[in-house]
């Protein structure tokens, strides 16, 4: 089944990362070649992608939304890898499994949102409830800017033994969560083996779920506003377990 | 001028934090009285504000947006304050000032996600350049989750002399920006009298306001997608500095 990528940034990404088959790159009338425009273009042409120009209003429809920006890809399935392969790239880069667990999300925006800051603190991978949950779907690869199109993302159909898989490779499962039992981002130690786990908008991780996390860190927080979106909750505990890690890996601009 | 204020948390807080003039509520014919709904409905009739349920277009139509979930509130102008008030609470409360301040922000879901944010670590205040940029509208005050309700946001015709007149009075700026010159969020020292500047999507601070900042600050990244959203900046650098203050007045809720 061929898929529908949109988007600048996601159409870009996807041909940067060269992991899906690409098809056809669809520009919508009227857009200009210049910027990114361009460079999508040539990245076509180097990759021998058919380009076509259509009516903006096909986009809409192929897009099922109005934030293509003029610009689909049809490509090929996500990649999706197997667990092995995430604990392979923390082995081959030499560094403590950093990985994060999704349970049963279901805001392609958040989704999308977390998997960018996962692809921004280097994480080994992402690991994903199928079902029910979001799994990396044209919206989600838009609003992450394309950053999944580098990652690696396993989709499992039982997330408490996707858990327990890594638990026996010697990967600390830690839980972001509300109780009062979970204890301050900065008062766990982030730099080990590590699984953060997030549960879904609104409802947090299922029991089963928590019940098999090894620990329980919070955000703490002391506005009106009883709660944070889950996106904002990952990116701060994600940005802690790297800077726990030194910033390993950091590609400073110096 | 009546102001429209639309989406259930929205709503909910704007009639808590009590600083509008509260009108009218208008629940849209079919949504139940269960959960939330129930409470609005209750705080409305303890506040003595007017209930009408009136067809869901209506409410499409005032909020200029399907975001309304089926409440929206007429209210009096949202409340900005003076600069001085910030300061004045953060006195009072015995605390170094800490302030998130905008400059030209595009995006409300972005003022919003932040301004919740912001509420989260009790920062002191906020400060947006007025035109050009959001102010606090409908959609923030909607992507807050009614979080700006209990903000104290100034708004000012002129970054930069806020800026100067915040640092005349011991208060220390520090930019986030992506020049190799500036440091990692944790090597700077951020448990000081101190304002959070973020740039406007894309394109940053403009010159004068990053030439007003004592220090730049940078979130490391390592990805293969080269920047992050400014909404996940400040919500991570926002985070750092209160957790550079022991998390000072956490509502911890053991």
């Amino acid at each position: 089944m061929p898929e529908i990528i949109y988007g600048r940034w996601a159409v870009m990404e996807t041909m940067r990362a060269g992991r899906r088959q690409l098809q056809q790159l669809l520009l919508a009338e009227g857009v200009e070649e210049k910027g990114i425009i361009t460079e999508i273009i040539s990245g076509a042409q180097t990759r021998s992608v058919p380009l076509k120009r259509v009516p903006r209003r096909m986009l809409d429809d192929l897009a099922h939304s109005q934030d293509h920006h003029g610009v689909v890809l049809r490509a090929g399935e996500y990649p999706y890898c197997e667990l092995d392969t995430l604990l392979a790239l923390a082995q081959s880069r030499q560094e403590k499994p950093l990985l994060l667990i999704l349970d049963l999300l279901q805001n392609p925006q958040n989704v999308g949102s977390l998997l960018r800051v996962a692809d921004s603190v280097g994480v080994h991978g992402v690991v994903l409830q199928d079902r029910r949950g979001v799994g990396v779907t044209a919206a989600v690869t838009n609003a992450s800017s394309g950053a999944v199109e580098h990652l690696n993302v396993v989709q499992v159909t039982n997330l408490v033994n996707a858990m327990r898989t890594l638990k026996e490779q010697g990967i600390w499962m830690a839980g972001l969560d509300l109780a009062p039992t979970a204890v301050a981002i900065d008062r766990a130690d982030l730099n080990i083996p590590l699984g953060l786990v997030l549960g879904s908008e609104g409802e947090g991780m299922r029991r089963l779920v928590r019940d098999t996390c090894d620990m329980l860190v919070t955000l703490p927080m002391r506005g009106h506003v009883e709660s944070l979106n889950v996106a904002t909750v990952g990116a701060v505990a994600l940005y802690s377990a790297w800077q726990a890690r030194s910033w390993q890996g950091w590609k400073h601009p110096q």
